[in-house]
């Protein structure tokens, strides 16, 4: 069944929250701990919140349109900063939309067959990523990371090899700057 | 074929631009005269700009993600405010988000079958427009209303009833403030 009564909600773009979610998660480290490369830094971290995420409850149907607020916390587990698990789409053909309201970072996005891309995130920058590209958000700056995101009803979440092996590039700090380092090969 | 490669553009909040449009679209009154209530004041009022769209070229495909800044300048014809000709989407079952960024006003919304909705607008107001739901923005207020929107790749355009009858409501001013009215019935 498709939604039949408009609505509408509020975002807040300072906190990263919505008026009226539908779901709130909030994702620790221990969630995660595999992705980043410091094992000794993750167990030095406890299990602090790295992102969290406000949804709406949309139908799942091609033709509605999933929306939530992304929120990464600034931070780093040794020199690697806060990010997303990072997921494709498990409808590949579908794209999303990231428009960033606050902080600075990166959308790093990644191919199954080995292409990667990392765009800047600043607030007012609207980023897409094309269907078939796994993606990421990662905070390098000092404030919350926060987006509000749109994508097709029915994609789903797919962590696939992002879970098992990785993105292919690390976003950490160098020199006290971003740098993006190789994880395992790229095309 | 789908897009192959990511990109980010830049909205501006303020002016209701994008850094890089693919596409501007100018809406003179003339091209949308016989919408307003009243023709004498059309007729009087020459042929302003009412509202700009600045769009991204994306593929008309399912599973990609139009989307564009939409800009209704302020002001009224006679006691009617400035509001965009308003449309379904030519593929019915799909939804819309507009994200306000800027002024105020409403969306106003209607079906095939005769409901009626009209959502307020304001910065950090995020409104779904529900597939099958006809949708026109409405600016009520001094400022530029900006939204920034995303519809499914493959949505479309269709004035269909809109452009021969009109919406069944209309939001005029009366006694100095918004008002929605009736122009053709409701169920």
């Amino acid at each position: 069944m498709f939604l039949s009564t408009p609505f509408s909600d509020v975002i807040d773009r300072v906190e990263g929250t919505l008026a009226s979610p539908d779901n709130v998660y909030e994702r620790h480290l221990s969630a995660m701990a595999e992705m980043y490369e410091d094992a000794e830094a993750v167990a030095a971290a406890g299990d602090p919140v790295i992102y969290k995420v406000y949804e709406k409850k949309i139908p799942e149907l091609a033709g509605e349109l999933q929306w939530c607020m992304s929120v990464t916390l600034p931070g780093k587990i040794g020199r690697e900063y806060y990010m997303t698990k990072g997921h494709f789409h498990e409808v590949r053909d579908t794209a999303e939309i990231y428009l960033c309201v606050r902080g600075t970072g990166y959308m790093l996005m990644e191919t199954e067959d080995g292409q990667s891309k990392a765009l800047e995130m600043n607030p007012d920058v609207a980023v897409y990523v094309p269907a078939r590209w796994a993606h990421r958000s990662v905070n390098t700056g000092g404030e919350p990371l926060i987006s509000f995101c749109v994508y097709p009803g029915d994609a789903g979440h797919d962590y696939g090899t992002i879970e098992t092996e990785g993105f292919r590039k690390r976003i950490v700090e160098i020199d006290g700057r971003p740098a993006i380092i190789d994880n395992r090969p790229s095309s």
